[in-house]
């Protein structure tokens, strides 16, 4: 990877938190973020997004036309398809296609990405298009859904420039009417912290995923008490977190968006 | 249905609400619930419960011994199993089984009233047994994954004493830590609602389904932005109505406990 | 369920019999058979049928329209489906829809109804619409897939009047030509009885389930011999057996549809 | 084929009969029935049956031991797998390995071929062993079902010739306490009719296929209403013929079996 | 079998070789080799091929249309489907069709017959026409892929033939460029060997299919290193094999086919 | 990919060719390769290995122990399975874990990659022992799965390393009994040329995947007609090449190989 495809970082000092965590950061502070764009030579829009260890490749696929059950509306579909590769994690898992079949938790991210790009893009600037984002997990350490979502609409946004600069769908159109990003945050002895990497979540006692807008309001929040249930106080810290850290990542998004485009988008 | 077993139901007046809903009720009001205990004459614990004309069969079905990982752990396992029968919406479904394969919004609710019900079980007190909890949903009309949650924590409390009284687990030991139940919640054209049948469910704007225990701390919150995305105060109002409502199903969910048992547990 | 809809109940006087049987019914006597109709309020036909403790849901949905094989041809189509809950059974059963496939039991009496059904349906007279009767077994105690036949035909006779009121179907035309009804009927300890509930059933030597039409013909006959094979005698006997049973549930299916139609049909 | 191993044949002479069948058959006379033992040269017993144009190809499978739920039981197991070739009948079916799942007349048939080996089967004297009967139609023309079960009863018989020639059952017992046979029986244009080939099959009002042990016992009756419902009278007669068919094919059966025994058994 | 349709042997007289072969013969020789043609009443062409034990089952199935990807094309398409009894093999195999999926060596062998065939079929002669190839191995004995593809070529010619005599193919055309056939060569205990029955093929040091046309040029070459990588000499000796033992099989083939046609064809 | 980890390249000088390739090269000159080792953090070897454009992530998992038919044998056993992104191709292909199975190309080439690197392991040095190898393909341009079995090896080697240091295995053992590297040849436009690019792929008439030994010898070779059979002095000119490029690539193994080691192995 020599020539690596433009790419934008989130250049976050280091600042010393009073409570430890395992990598060092403050508990309000991400993970190194990094978009590469371009990353697939053939796809309409491609990133491998990284936070930390955890490293996604979306791949946003552009057609034509839409679903049976969509046709004749004048309306888009977006949709998105999330899965990791047997040796992402730290003991190999078996492959969801030998197996024969796509597990619960698989369903319920794919059906998660998918929510969450759809409330940002306004279908009927779409068109009868059709947009799949594939999220593949390459490397998993933690918040793989929340990198693949935000890598998924840097995507997207790319998807969506190629299909408007190759006249496929009108160039004046605003098809997003927003960004979208998404982060972890869990309670970890006692304290709520950001971006939570594999070995703080099995330790959290509570986690949850939030997906935000760029203007600052909710998509998803998906709060599960792992040991023991959570009050409204700690409920309410977790939202903070969540919005400090999503703006964050939708500053990072832009940065990477503004920078020059990749081979292809 | 002649000889109903013992149920209990909420006798909450319908006062006339200033925000009209379909069905008469107040915003913070939610539909008759009812518990038919015992439905079933073999399962260690059944409640046929009701929410309005949303219908869910649980059934407790206790076994000695747990899965082979669990093994030696000397800790028990609930997990819940989620279906609706083919005609219980209103234009049949294919069935699961004879597609194949479960579905993703299938294995997703499965999924979630499994941990919720683990949220309030001491699963070392519980030893190593297992109690799988089946929710077969008769009728939908909204509601049907909360409905599941509040019905199958009385089905797993039968299924417990049921137990207990058996001497598979010791009479003494306290195996549930704590009550818990689930309703929905959603902001329907601007009005935060809660527990929203099927009419209110696909015109609403914001989406949540909240688990609380009895205490009223949370194990689950699940919102979703359907269409325009909810700031934090609508969040706000969403979860204070959330747990109104589930205070009120802990309250009738100790009544329906309280009266005789039905015919096995 | 304190609102019942219109129920249709077998009043027979529960005379003691000769032969002792594990409920006291005599030899050639039904167990109480119920037909609750309208148990759905969105199916086109509906009823929760009842011998003794096996209890049976069926959903008639009528749709427009044909199979691709059967389009053009100006006739109809009617087909079944029957699956039992996990826990309908003493012992839970794992969900076929988690096993990937439909066992063969299954599929056996998923093609025994429907072929039942058709046997007393005019397709011409249907015209190209399609009934799918649904029938999910609740509770099991012996005689499911014999329940299953004669609650369904009820529940058909429902959804047809359902179309011909809607004018779907137009409402001069004969589209059933008899009604049709089954029942198990096999020898235990040497005596020939009628509608063997479970622990007749696993202990009889033959086990045969009859399908009758309302004049008295025979739609199927399907006997199997447990342990030692029949001969032409026992044959003869539980034949006539079998008929005097569903003499007796064409009476009580033709009450059931004289009684006030429940909440849709 | 020209090496051809023992064969026994029906010589019944082709009497012209007063009702035109389309192979000039009278109703009461079987299609030419011939065995072929010994056809492969692996398995414990095979067997080339026809009935007519139909050509069914057995093969018994032993193996010592029994499945999990019988160990300890000293009783052995007889089960049966019956599947058509895809190009077995006039037009190309798919495969079912190819389409991933066996279909509802393919399960029901290895069921039935299963339960009337096993009526004649004394699993006490076969004790912990299991014997598989595989029966793959090759050519069909109708009554596939029934020249299988008469087919896998002389591979079944030679298998268990083969274990007590080989040692691994003891040589005294009498495994086999009778044999079995089966035929189609139906009404064609009014008339009963014995041993229907394909085009009598499609244009029979009635079809029931009969098991027949060697005493003239019944193991299964299975009659279907394929048009029109059948009275008692017309039920006889379909009887009748049955036991005088499968009296000759008890008859052939025997004859096969007498023959010197084909390559292995 | 005793009416054996047309029938062509290898009369290879069997001379006694130098390195001992398990059945005598010299490294360069084949085993009997037979093809019965029209052992099927309705496909359009079949053929029993038998290499030595080998027995495999070849139908032709021949549809007017192509796939839909195929269509307007002007070209036609072939196909085949490979699969083996579960008692063709010394130990019975589960049924691809009750595990549910086919195996990688099912489809991998499917696959290969497919390819050589359509290496000698001009599509744009077979104009918009499918011809579906079923190889079954009703008894296996080492080669079975290479039995399948040389008598797949047979029944292709037959079914070719079938469709210019009944007109669906225009009768001028040259639909077939030439023959083709296959055969195994494998290096066994140091030695070069041509078509090599199972009990060879377990203890080949390496392995090899290879498939040629009529005038000698190879269509596909497939060497397996089993044990241990082989060296260009010994690939050299492999491919002289090959090409004889092709050679003498594209002679069987014209034989067979210049006999009288079987029943069909 | 700032931090790269240590990288072998081949440095061929792109010298112009007399034949014009697409990309410039000779017709016996390989794509610029690259091996980029410890890709992943977790795999026990993990190699990112480039032909050109095309990207395959091989990853190794090493357990102890092996599946239950090899216990007790004191071998190891090598696997591999190799699938593709969907959108690692020009157009997105359905993942099969949705579709619900693995297609016939991804079975045989996981085959032929597991049976490669077998070919050159010594099992009893490797002790019972399981290496599962995963290729997956990240970007699609012809020669994946030889690409895939030359950076499997690297892979492989690196898993035997760590297995080595880390004691499982005896560090003295020479487990690898030589190195493995593979090709593609083919025939375009008349010329036989190396390493073809999905542009030269779909035009090749002949196309040939080879497999080698360090030492020149053969593990696999498959040629296919694609269009034309080709003759020997074809195939021997392909073989040539295949071994020149292997030479290559048995170089720029050992190459990557001996650079230090990425973060794991």
């Amino acid at each position: 990877m020599t020539t690596t495809p433009p790419t934008a970082s989130s250049g976050t000092p280091a600042t010393p938190a009073t409570t430890a965590r395992a990598d060092g950061r403050r508990p309000d502070e991400l993970r190194p973020v990094r978009f590469t764009r371009g990353w697939l030579d053939a796809a309409e829009g491609s990133v491998l997004v990284e936070f930390g260890r955890t490293r996604v490749l979306c791949a946003a696929s552009f057609t034509e036309g839409v679903p049976r059950w969509r046709r004749g509306s004048g309306e888009g579909w977006v949709t998105a398809e999330y899965a990791m590769l047997p040796r992402s994690t730290d003991t190999r898992s078996d492959r969801e296609s030998v197996r024969g079949r796509i597990g619960g938790r698989t369903h319920e991210i794919s059906r998660l990405i998918g929510r969450s790009l759809r409330a940002v893009v306004d279908v009927k600037a779409l068109g009868e298009n059709t947009i799949v984002l594939d999220c593949d997990v390459l490397q998993a350490d933690g918040g793989t859904r929340t990198a693949a979502i935000t890598g998924a609409y840097v995507t997207l946004a790319d998807a969506i420039a190629w299909a408007q600069a190759s006249g496929v769908v009108p160039a004046g159109r605003t098809v997003l009417r927003d960004s979208v990003a998404a982060v972890s945050v869990g309670i970890v002895d006692g304290t709520p912290v950001l971006d939570l990497p594999y070995v703080e979540d099995v330790r959290a006692e509570t986690d949850m995923n939030v997906v935000v807008t760029g203007d600052g309001r909710f998509v998803e929040v998906q709060g599960t008490a792992e040991q023991t249930p959570f009050d409204r106080t700690e409920l309410d810290r977790l939202l903070d977190l969540a919005v400090t850290g999503t703006a964050e990542l939708t500053r990072l998004q832009a940065a990477a968006l503004a920078a020059p485009a990749g081979p292809r988008a």
